[in-house]
């Protein structure tokens, strides 16, 4: 057993009913879900550390929004000073590596989400990309933003008129021989770069894909270049440039997005980043791919790191938001027989709302803990130059998994966020409950880097042409989709169950998984192929196979993806932690078919009441197992009280006394108002 | 036909291919949805003057909580100054005078939710309780609100740890013979009042609901009382109260939500409300109910007025919210085949996405439109003294019919809203958007006024009673649940359709309905009397019955309740807007039902693929039938652009001219960060 006293003790109190029925030993749980004792060290040097300093120390009341964006670029330099990653860790493998920045980025996220977002788009995934788009000519840049943090950099690729549809973008960077340079330019505000995160205040350099033009007037597509924005020394950005901030935002106000419009910029011939493709200094193109679009994509894959990291920080969201409601449902009495009051927790309703999203938190954190090993692990291979098998099939693989992952895991927490919310009542809505924060942040994720209905569709294309060629085998070197081989046999499947028992089965999920994405493929090829066969084009046909059918098949897949990843995990487990992660998978695997039973009547799997009934009862009888667990499973799931941040969720469950002591403690909570005067009546009569 | 011309017209531009298109006149529409051509001149008087009103001009960046507060109570007292209620208006009957609160109320609640809120609470409905619940001896407080506006209240009844359950609430009013005062006293932090709004900074009398108690030493169950709060004229709180500000919340900032303490607070026995129950000097206690609870339902009751608001508002925000995601998806471009790209709003995914709300938001308004006159015409002949048939059993189903509402409305209200922020992707993350605070303003109104949770179940309850007693005929005055004696034939239906044109019909709509209630309300039935038999207490067996059962239930009837009501006004409509309306209601009864196929399948109503295939391709119709409709449609359900306050909705269409606008001239938006000197290296190297 690993010694895990560097976690911190829960204080007695309330909560002991509840915990002292669990059937494990929570700092073991916290251990699994983390997966790596070292890296949950690093975790709590880290929120220590943040702790400590008082520039972490939350303020009372939101500062204003140019505040915020101050603070969280202090915040982000002292987060430099501190070098959480050490020498060793920078030198170590590129696993290694990557998921120590991926722990820090998690550690930091949690405290503020602004700078942690900061930090990896400025800092981390730049310099990444300088590894994988650029060569040798671009290591200064390199050096400058990962050791000497003289660069922030910031990434210029979605424009004003145009988000989700790269290759319409209109920022050109025109070669010109005779100066050696390119011309970079705006043709009006719609191609402005916008949405910038560092942009808008402080960064110095932005990594921009625009169309490169040739001498030739030739267009070779999106490429990237390091734009020089700022001067470092004195943050005044360069003539020729407007640059200006989005303003506020719904949340992450301290990250400062910008917009940027190029007035026939000049850069050096050197700054396009050129691994894939280069232009001489007479203005020739070469490139070593024969296609701008299979170009395109090798760029842009650079970017699904930055998903699985969205991924990484929703598993941190989802458990702060249901460790607060679980926290306070248990300590929060209401109604009951007669006056005895009884914990909402013992509620069935409460109980339903809330277990299927703490299920959801394991699951999801088990399932990308063990997907961004494997992601790494060909990844770094590849980088090293050992021969990965189907390297391309398994890019493929990952991409379609990723894209339809994020949707899930965001959509998920967002609504997590605010059922723990409603079900913490109006203290819920109290800024010092911190579920308004947790949800305003998290809100963007299922936006940014890939629009999440857009994205799902990719999923659905990767999907699509697995079931197309099912007969002659499919490409799945990850083996998520080879049970499509036997696609045919599945789609005979009949429910058949009679009891419970028979549904709250592991097994029993993946095989009804099964035949619901075997049922989803046919309908949405058959739909294809009859609107195609109309004469619509592959762009019209797609579109009219989206809702119902495309839409649904990525979201399945994406549980489905789930569902396995963490029950290969759970059958590893060889200590006491089985049982209850077990009844988190199974009520995680019910709770998601219970949104798709219709598909699973329509398609003939069932008829009648029985498949309903039971899966119904299943589900609440997984509560009623899972009601003795839950406070110590979310003790696992929660940070520190310190980084937790909400006067409803503290471990020591003294519900009241901390809402007092933040009541009566607000700024100025108890004076009259400072502009009284301006408001009362001139000559109010005696009442 | 009405003269419109005061309702100013949209600008030409680029959303007139879609306004050609429609069916209707957009203005007849308007008219149509408000109800009352008189009141529709009185929102817009309102609107216009608060529009040249600098003291409403939105601020570009939210200002301090406190600032806000400052605002709104400034603003407050300029409303009270503008005198929009006027003479003729209170003079006039009791419904119409209601009306044009509401209108008022609605009216300034789109332009600042927070100062509606405080004037709805502070204004209206404690002068309403004062009627209701006092005696002529309270019309000095009346006067001095109404009229003079000298007092501003508040109404202080949930406790901090006490919510929902009134009946536990711990606040005493205890009787002192001896100086003929009621002594009101906390006995506990647990007790204090807490989130009353007004109380935080600004109200002088607050409304308190505490246990009466008897000299000796009876507790006769929560009544009102008048309590003075602070000095009018100076705004000091009075000694003996601890009172404070709940501090920042998610959103609706500018309300003073407070909290607060009674120290043996001695206020004159007058002061309580004594319409229903009185206090002798000698401290008997006289009342003209026998039983407290009834009282107590009395007491609250008055709230429900409160209720209606809440759906009013929620139909204000709902049509804003879908505006301006429509016209952005009308002028907004992604995609396309080829390089073509065509607006959001072609694409069937969107459409599905936002139809459903646009069609909601119809449905809703002329529902609570049409509920609400028929819930004050009884009000009215109720005070009046006229003989309203079966006055006790529409109180009940009116009672219901709220309880269920509320949730329904606010529910698909914040859905929309998010939907719709997702639906406009980054931009929609703009706070010039405006969609994060119509969001963050509107998501109390899930829990204020009744937890949308608890309520729900109040539907329940009488839904099931009237189940229990439909043979022998049901309490049904509305006639929502008259359908009910026929339960048995009804649950023999079977569906049959071989067309979609067939589920296209409103008929097809209601009939399914009634047979969802009644399959509803027997398995509830039956799960209850199960529980009930296994020795559960009454509690304990509603508890088991809420999920998959009463809640479904409660919400299956609101839907059916919202679909006969707009029915029947869409029938009485002569003009050219019966097929508008038309579609918009089978549009919103198809997309409500689909949430509930599974109860038709587990139910036996149908089997196999084709309820759920016909059903899903007539939603899917109806989204291509709405189209050409739909920009108009919401021209008439959104507020002027000054009200709106969004970028990526105003009538004009001009997308990115309005979004450079704004981002331009963001404060600040092009300087350089005031702090760059902080965040500088100190010696950075050139780069």
């Amino acid at each position: 057993m690993a010694d895990l006293s560097f976690i911190p003790d829960l204080p007695s109190g309330p909560l002991d009913c509840y915990r002292s029925t669990a059937s494990f030993d929570w700092k073991q749980l916290k251990l699994s879900l983390e997966g790596d004792l070292d890296l949950l060290k690093l975790k709590y040097k880290i929120w220590k550390t943040l702790e400590k300093d008082l520039l972490f120390a939350p303020p009372s009341v939101t500062p204003s929004v140019e505040e915020q964006k101050r603070i969280t670029q202090l915040q982000l330099k002292k987060i430099n000073n501190y070098k959480f990653m050490t020498y060793e860790m920078f030198k170590s493998s590129y696993s290694k590596r990557t998921r120590a920045i991926m722990t820090i980025n998690e550690a930091v996220q949690s405290v503020n989400p602004s700078v942690s977002v900061k930090m990896a788009i400025g800092i981390y995934l730049f310099s990444n990309a300088l590894l994988s788009l650029g060569t040798e000519r671009h290591y200064k840049f390199f050096e400058a933003t990962i050791w000497n943090r003289e660069i922030l950099a910031s990434f210029a690729l979605t424009e004003v008129a145009h988000g989700s549809d790269a290759r319409l973008m209109c920022t050109t960077a025109s070669y010109d021989p005779k100066s050696r340079e390119f011309v970079v330019h705006t043709p009006d505000f719609k191609a402005a770069k916008c949405w910038v995160g560092n942009l808008g205040r402080t960064c110095t350099h932005t990594l921009l894909f625009a169309q490169l033009i040739t001498p030739d007037g030739t267009n070779h597509g999106l490429h990237g270049f390091v734009v020089p924005v700022r001067d470092p020394a004195t943050l005044e950005t360069y003539p020729g440039l407007v640059v200006g901030d989005m303003g506020e935002k719904i949340g992450v106000n301290g990250i400062d997005n910008g917009f940027i419009m190029f007035n026939q910029y000049r850069i050096p011939r050197e700054n396009l980043l050129n691994r894939t493709a280069d232009v001489t200094e007479d203005g020739v193109y070469e490139s070593s791919f024969s296609e701008p679009s299979k170009m395109l994509g090798a760029a842009l894959e650079n970017l699904s790191a930055g998903r699985i990291g969205i991924m990484q920080e929703s598993c941190h969201t989802i458990s702060s938001a249901v460790a607060i409601a679980i926290r306070y449902a248990a300590t929060r009495r209401q109604f009951g027989a007669k006056d005895d009051e009884i914990p909402l927790l013992e509620y069935e309703l409460h109980q339903w709302r809330l277990f299927g999203y703490v299920s959801a938190a394991v699951v999801f954190r088990i399932y990308i803990e063990k997907f961004a090993r494997i992601y790494l692990n060909i990844v770094e291979k590849s980088n090293a130059g050992l021969k990965v098998d189907n390297l391309s099939a398994a890019v493929s693989e990952i991409h379609a998994m990723v894209s339809c992952s994020k949707p899930l895991l965001t959509w998920t927490t967002l609504d997590a966020v605010q059922q723990c919310r409603e079900a913490c009542g109006g203290h819920g809505y109290l800024k010092c409950a911190n579920l308004g924060d947790l949800r305003c942040n998290h809100e963007p994720t299922v936006t940014y880097e890939g629009d999440n209905n857009v994205l799902s569709q990719q999923a659905g294309n990767w999907l699509l042409r697995q079931y197309e060629q099912a007969a002659s085998g499919v490409d799945s070197p990850l083996g998520t989709v080879t049970f499509l081989t036997r696609c045919q046999d599945i789609l005979e499947d009949k429910f058949s169950c009679e009891r419970t028992e028979q549904l709250k089965d592991v097994k029993f999920i993946k095989s009804t998984y099964q035949w619901l994405l075997c049922w989803l493929l046919k309908e949405t090829h058959q739909q294809y192929e009859s609107e195609v066969s109309k004469g619509q084009s592959k762009f019209e046909a797609k579109s009219k196979c989206q809702v119902y059918r495309w839409k649904t098949l990525s979201r399945v897949y994406a549980e489905y993806l789930a569902i396995i990843f963490c029950s290969e995990s759970v059958g590893q487990e060889d200590t006491g932690l089985r049982p209850v992660l077990n009844k988190l998978l199974v009520m995680y695997g019910l709770w998601s078919l219970d949104q798709h039973l219709v598909e699973l009547y329509q398609g003939g799997f069932a008829s009648g009441d029985s498949l309903a009934r039971l899966l119904r009862a299943a589900i609440l009888e997984m509560c009623a197992q899972l009601k003795p667990e839950v406070v110590s499973v979310v003790d696992a799931l929660a940070p520190t009280d310190f980084v937790l941040n909400s006067v409803l969720g503290k471990s020591d469950g003294n519900l009241y006394q901390n809402l007092q002591k933040a009541l009566f403690g607000g700024p100025g909570a108890m004076e009259r108002a400072s502009w009284w005067r301006e408001v009362v009546n001139s000559a109010p009569s005696k009442l």
